[in-house]
């Protein structure tokens, strides 16, 4: 902590900014604070956006200079399946391309609660479906995203083992949301420490994602309690001052216990999907430069 | 699995070359095995070794053309404080010198039921005072080993940091023994798919090396139990078939947690300590170029 420079703001300049304004309530005062603190730093000049629908569900191309347009990462950003958009996650989605030399196809899914699960895996399903139509192989294809993108991630890919799909080169989980029944031990350990993701809030975001009738232990919901066998390798980077750290370190012994391939990062003094401040934080630009060499060697396998 | 080449044998044949003699009885026979499975394939013939002598401790230097001399790696070989050698870890070792580009000096601490808890911490801590003596900066130095050498890296560093003394530039743990109480739930969900340590093994281990009237709970003997905080950048590396696994998936959340900079590999299909076979086992080669990269990006920063 505390080393600043023009590049580099440091983390607690980025919790200053999240602390300067009360926090919004209601879903769309959420949905407009997370647009704004997500795309503080707007995206570089040197990338070229495309919006685009797959098997209709608003996404949009990004591609950087000297990237592969024929590999893919399909990024579904985070928000708790209630806030959190395209445009909130671009700076994000957008430099993570550049990281791993790859087109990015940010998908912009239906959120709760206006539509709850499984809205957003069915989207999800959708866009893959749309991507292996255009004749994109699915070994060329990278999904990930953060908190509940990663959760998102984790649902999409059992949905396509389950059905003997072909599955993806790889999968890259920030900040993963993968048990919401919040029962990891730093929920509570890590309460004061965590700006941004606290027990009522995703207990309300719950709430609003997952019909009361449903089990929150259900695979698809809290992949965390899902059968992982046969995932495709899988980096989960995760930070230390995070309430979610448990759903990351858990998630990796679950899945390495079933055979995945499975590295996990725990990145000190980080908050919640702290690349998303990548413009100014050198430690988000380093976990996107590992998670992008992480994506190029799957590629490459 | 499967796959095999001239340089892959593939982890089936390891675990048939395991299985081809009788597990030894006794702490001489099992010396004598750990000797003769660990050097299968001899050390490569452009190794230069040295034997050499720090605060008393039998070491042996080794370093591979091209590697930096000023870099060192003391190198703790696993063997449950009962067995194991700088001659059964030799090809570990010096692998791993020539993957980090640096130096790697082998430490021959003393072994129990002959010389019980703390013994090996004690040459463990003689060592580094010796290598630091003779002016070689402790950013300069990474420590590391397998299985119960992995647990004497981490008492070793516990010791610095709670002397203030400088701390090596990181950590490297292959297949860690890291709690001595055996209360990790793969003790149990791993024993059919581990061929080597089973959970009457580690308690006969364990009974030779800590003294009845001493808690096998002590941080210095089990770490992970130790308060872990400001320990250096730690790379964890563990198979998917080992009854350890979960003395590395908590390590590593309980080490991330207190802030330090983790990453946890968790390799399929691979068993207890596999980096010693790499002089065949390309998954072995792999895991000491994944080591070898951290290494000399934490030497570098």
């Amino acid at each position: 902590m505390g080393h600043k420079s023009m590049d580099d703001c440091g983390i607690d300049a980025i919790r200053a900014i999240l602390a300067s304004k009360p926090r919004p309530e209601g879903w769309a005062a959420r949905r407009m604070r997370l647009d704004e603190v997500g795309s503080i730093w707007p995206v570089a000049g040197d990338i070229k956006l495309e919006p685009a629908a797959l098997g209709g569900v608003p996404c949009e191309w990004s591609l950087a200079p000297g990237s592969e347009p024929a590999r893919v990462l399909i990024f579904f950003h985070g928000g708790g399946y209630c806030s959190g958009s395209i445009l909130s996650h671009r700076r994000m989605a957008t430099e993570a391309g550049r990281a791993g030399a790859m087109r990015v196809l940010a998908a912009g899914y239906r959120l709760a609660p206006e539509h709850p699960y499984p809205a957003a895996i069915e989207d999800a399903l959708s866009v893959w479906n749309g991507l292996r139509s255009q004749g994109i192989a699915a070994k060329r294809i990278a999904v990930g995203g953060d908190s509940a993108g990663g959760g998102l991630t984790l649902a999409l890919i059992q949905r396509l083992r389950d059905a003997a799909e072909e599955l993806p080169a790889c999968a890259w989980l920030v900040s993963p949301w993968t048990d919401l029944t919040m029962s990891g031990e730093t929920i509570a350990t890590k309460e004061a420490a965590d700006p941004l993701i606290h027990k009522a809030y995703l207990a309300e975001l719950a709430e609003a994602y997952v019909p009361s009738r449903i089990d929150r232990r259900d695979p698809q919901i809290s992949p965390l309690f899902a059968d992982l066998s046969r995932f495709p390798p899988m980096l989960i980077q995760i930070g230390s001052a995070e309430t979610l750290l448990s759903d990351s370190s858990r998630l990796a012994a679950a899945a390495g216990a079933a055979n995945v391939p499975v590295t996990l990062e725990i990145w000190p003094d980080m908050i919640h999907a702290w690349p998303l401040w990548n413009g100014r934080l050198e430690a988000g630009r380093r976990a996107l430069a590992s998670a992008g060499s992480f994506v190029r060697q799957k590629f490459a396998e």
